[in-house]
């Protein structure tokens, strides 16, 4: 079997309370591209309420911070952006329209064999989800209609981001963990990781350790939901 | 032009804060299907996590303690269960797995002609959603892929159910505003309702009445949101 050469840092969010954006992750960010400069191609679809321009330089902003370049793939023929990049970066927004703007691209096939062959990934929310075998784990509505809800299917389990306890007061809506149930029976075979905000799964060839403070919450159906500390090697735990 | 026959109870939410299950409703509900016996046809394909039979039973407890009887597809063919009913009642739950089941049963069609012809249909929650244009505006989570997103198209609008104002403290999800101002930014052509819990829209042939106690919110790509009072019809400002 050919080496495993995944590369994929996944951020449950980019925005934590008390930091700036991406602030939370510089770190790891660093940790994970080193020291050298890379130019990275970015995705920025995910993004409906502001245009894409701006999305590119808040996130350039931050990149460029820590020695790499960023070019949006809205700047030229997206496929030939990536291909001139060393690595991906899949910003957040509504699932949705970013997995239905890479479909419109033709962007699926082409993203999940350059990460296969260890191309590196970096995706926060939407771009967390869409590392995914589907979308089917999103908290983001439906506003427009993708493909399909198959994803890049670069993790075996589904993300949750921004998993979160608490439930407002007085309200009949489902809590998070019940919509994690609900996924559940209809989809026997997969693990949700419920990954809360601060949190991010750092993918390196068969490992894939949780980082941050939290623990993150984890789902399989005829499971009791349980907890795992940052440290932890999920890879050995999802099987 | 022929009349419009289209007789529909859309409501929010089934539990309210302090009521038991549909309670909130139950003169709405008398008040629309009136004093004669109905027989009703129940789709139960929005639960995921208890049976059919076990949501028949809820559902036929409230109903019959008005007068009316409870007949779910799930106990035969649905299609006939349908021909054979008076009326159709569509439960809550998750609306992506009410609507991939409806169209596995083909009912779509169905339920709309017959609708369209005056045959009542009550909805609450995701049934509520099934009576918009698309599913687009629904709050639950994505766990299995329907054929399409387009659903009964009965009304003009879409609404919003378990529409709410508070956002938990701290979390950097998205606020519900937020959620449709992204729907409203990628669909100009449609008017949100957000309908908040205990609210019911009552649809009579081109009168569309906001009953309960609170008012609604409309969003409509380009406008501010704005509110409206109980009692408002809101096809005389959805236009």
């Amino acid at each position: 079997m050919a080496k495993n050469m995944k590369n994929l840092l996944l951020l449950s969010n980019s925005t934590t309370h008390g930091y700036n954006y991406l602030e939370h992750a510089l770190d790891s960010i660093k940790g994970f591209f080193g020291d050298d400069h890379k130019a990275i191609a970015f995705i920025p679809y995910a993004g409906v309420t502001f245009s894409h321009d701006d999305y590119e330089a808040k996130v350039a902003n931050v990149f460029s911070s820590l020695g790499y370049s960023i070019n949006s793939v809205h700047n030229g023929i997206p496929r030939d952006i990536i291909e001139n990049s060393d690595a991906i970066a899949v910003g957040g927004g509504n699932t949705f329209q970013l997995l239905r703007t890479v479909y419109e691209y033709e962007l699926l096939e082409l993203i999940r064999s350059k990460v296969e062959t260890g191309f590196q990934y970096i995706g926060w929310s939407a771009g967390a989800n869409l590392a995914c075998p589907t979308i089917r784990t999103t908290n983001d509505m439906p506003i427009v209609e993708p493909r399909s809800f198959q994803a890049l299917d670069l993790v075996d389990y589904q993300i949750n981001p921004h998993y979160l306890d608490a439930h407002p007061e007085g309200h009949h809506g489902e809590t998070r963990e019940q919509r994690i149930e609900e996924y559940l029976v209809l989809n026997h075979d997969k693990y949700v990781v419920g990954l809360r905000e601060g949190s991010i799964i750092h993918v390196n060839g068969d490992k894939h350790i949780l980082l941050g403070s939290k623990q993150a919450r984890i789902f399989k159906f005829g499971k009791k939901a349980y907890e795992i500390e940052p440290g932890t090697d999920l890879s050995t735990i999802l099987v």
